[in-house]
């Protein structure tokens, strides 16, 4: 079963929705087409309508080695290198399971106390690296990459194995270091930007390397893209499209991603990126947010329920209500909650979603709900190319290209500068 | 040295602040004097002007116990009852370190697969638990507790002893079962809300027993509370409120906390209560959002930059740019990261600061920087205090009672009735 999209704390709030339905259908035929702005960018879906299983069975071999010889894997990478793969660990991993090597992240921040106290942390275990950057260039993982190079190599006489290089295929200063060193090379595609880069190795490696079925990941993606190619404007993925951008015309300005289970907050952060960075520029866009739920109900609720009218908000849930503890009856209810008996967690979740989709729209915040069937990798997949292709259609219609971001580069600049970088 | 608030990048962007210095002033005044709605609820100031030294030390003795015989805390409580302990824990503790009993959320959301793994882990271990909650009948605590009370019940002779409850002094169904089981009681105080309870025990015992020095933290807000006494509009806290209340006039919809280290992100989060809740309400106040710098640059960073022209920004750093890993001259210089040489990353991650502070307001986002000289537990009492004091002096510039939340009981009704709990 695929996803479903329910629209029906969203229609009562669109003015004239149907009338855009043409345009919605267009700018999917034009992504489709592959005629829009960077064409070439649209690899993310050519390698969906054409599996590469050679490298799907290369990445679950290396994740084998990992995992059967790390204590640690250290994923070094920033942005689409790094927030991809976290998404898919998080909702995949058992929680508090200890199983696998531990997965750790370095070069996504500058922090000074957290990079210092890691490689004192990593003293004494048996650490691999997978160090993903097109370039080799991006400061943040080109530094970290600096430290845990020396660590490895001062640490393991078979460092050069220890190390996986994810880069470019044919050039940039990690390439290169890879080739002159003998590491295992993977490689980012050209076309596949940052953001939308998680099923290429730059994500499978990692998320192989958690335990996760990165082939079921990766057909899940490949049925969504499929199903895609024959759809209509009502398909759920040219409805959401359509909506937000009819909301954005109206004045709303924020879209708040609301996620009911914690294991979902990494799929959040990794859409963020993939709408923020896609459509914020020309001053349009909807400012992307991610709330958990029921935690940030007792946080930012209220203002999601009276504050300022510009919020939309779309809930990710997962259809399977029946998981959890099971509530019993106590004898003394001093907590007054028998009333719960027989009743899961994953039920009473789904009553704590229900009421609040009902009351966010009635305090006047439009809201889909996009389900998972379940939380497995097929659906995990599946809701990476359906968000992959919302945010390229939903660019065309805003009128902005979604494949660049020309606006990080002027603070990058002055930091260069700042720190005295030859040019 | 008090913390600092650099206004440099907001102050172009205001239309005619000085007018305002009068209203901030006044509004400063009734807070103090505690002519507020709700004036019963300034008790978080009221108790810092008065402190109950034989409380903090009471917390502290009860604290060594649990570092003494705890492998696990288990802290039960959601909203102001996890968020405050969560920020100060986050920012005070040592990355990678395991000193102390290893600490652990529950019923802070209704996560199925979380709390079922939670106590299959916790099966050996030697638990503690304090569950925090005024009423004792908020679902997602108490749900946890139930549990959590039966877990150590069975694991433990002494179950009473380790079960430590922090609720109303006189009544309610958590103070009736902690009376009647003889738990340890902490007292949640009238006249502090749940979003202002970090320095009373709701926040102190997880603190203290994560090994933070509480009184030092209780001590820098008590300097905090003095100071802003007698102050006037030109105090950091009024600027702050008073700038933000200007913005939100001037149209700007949605402030971003910038945390420039991942430390900050729970302070963060706790900021992101105290203002989305004491101000979203009557369709007014500015809606929170919380980003980490330099992770989100390569995520939002892009829609900050050049997407609509709604937000402000308010930038959070540590004055301490010496620290970590230094960089190191490498002989091959392949990544070319040479230039870099001898500085630290706290000096790297400055500079990116500073950029980002000027790139931002360049495309039209005015930002503030609010600056804590060191990151210890003095200087996050007196963190906690400014924006508590801010808060209340903002609420009361748009004309908001700042310490109630009606906007919460709406889902919350339609929870119930979904849930079938009796009348």
């Amino acid at each position: 079963m695929p996803l479903t999209l329910d629209r029906s704390h969203v229609l009562p709030f669109l003015d004239d929705r149907p009338a855009l339905d043409d345009r919605v259908a267009q700018a999917h035929r034009r992504v489709l087409d592959g005629e829009t702005e960077m064409p070439e960018m649209l690899g993310w879906r050519r390698m969906l309508l054409d599996p590469d299983d050679a490298l799907l069975e290369s990445v679950a071999e290396t994740a084998a080695e990992i995992r059967d010889r790390a204590d640690v894997l250290l994923c070094i990478g920033i942005g689409g290198s790094y927030l991809g793969a976290e998404a898919v660990m998080q909702a995949l991993d058992t929680p508090f399971s200890d199983d696998g090597p531990e997965i750790l992240f370095a070069g996504h921040h500058l922090g000074p106390e957290y990079h210092e106290r890691l490689f004192q942390y990593l003293d004494g275990k048996s650490v691999y690296v997978n160090v993903i950057s097109k370039s080799g260039t991006t400061l943040e993982p080109a530094l970290a990459f600096r430290f845990a190079r020396r660590f490895v190599e001062r640490h393991f006489d078979d460092a050069d194995r220890r190390i996986i290089a994810t880069t470019d295929a044919d050039r940039g200063a990690l390439h290169d270091l890879a080739v002159d060193k003998g590491y295992r090379r993977y490689v980012v595609p050209n076309g596949v930007g940052g953001r939308f880069s998680v099923l290429t190795p730059v994500g499978l490696l990692p998320i192989a390397a958690s335990g996760v079925d990165t082939r079921s990941l990766f057909y899940g993606a490949v049925a969504g893209a499929r199903e895609v190619t024959d759809a209509d404007a009502g398909h759920p993925a040219l409805q959401y499209a359509g909506d937000r951008y009819a909301l954005g015309e109206q004045g709303y300005k924020t879209e708040v991603m609301a996620v009911m289970d914690p294991a979902l907050r990494g799929i959040g952060a990794w859409w963020q990126q993939l709408f923020g960075e896609s459509e914020g520029k020309d001053g349009k866009g909807l400012f992307p947010v991610v709330l958990q739920y029921t935690t940030d109900l007792h946080s930012v609720g209220q203002y999601v329920q009276q504050g300022q009218r510009t919020l939309v908000e779309s809930f990710l849930r997962i259809d399977d209500a029946g998981e959890g503890l099971e509530v019993a009856e106590q004898d003394d209810n001093g907590d007054g909650l028998n009333y719960l008996a027989g009743k899961t967690y994953g039920e009473i979740n789904e009553k704590a979603y229900a009421a609040t989709a009902e009351a966010h729209a009635e305090g006047g915040v439009p809201n889909w709900t996009v389900t998972l069937p379940r939380l497995d990798a097929e659906n995990v997949g599946r809701l990476i190319h359906f968000y992959e292709h919302a945010v390229s259609v939903s660019g065309k219609l805003l009128g902005v290209n979604p494949f660049n971001q020309p606006g990080v580069e002027n603070y990058k600049q002055k930091m260069f500068s700042l720190l005295g970088k030859p040019s």
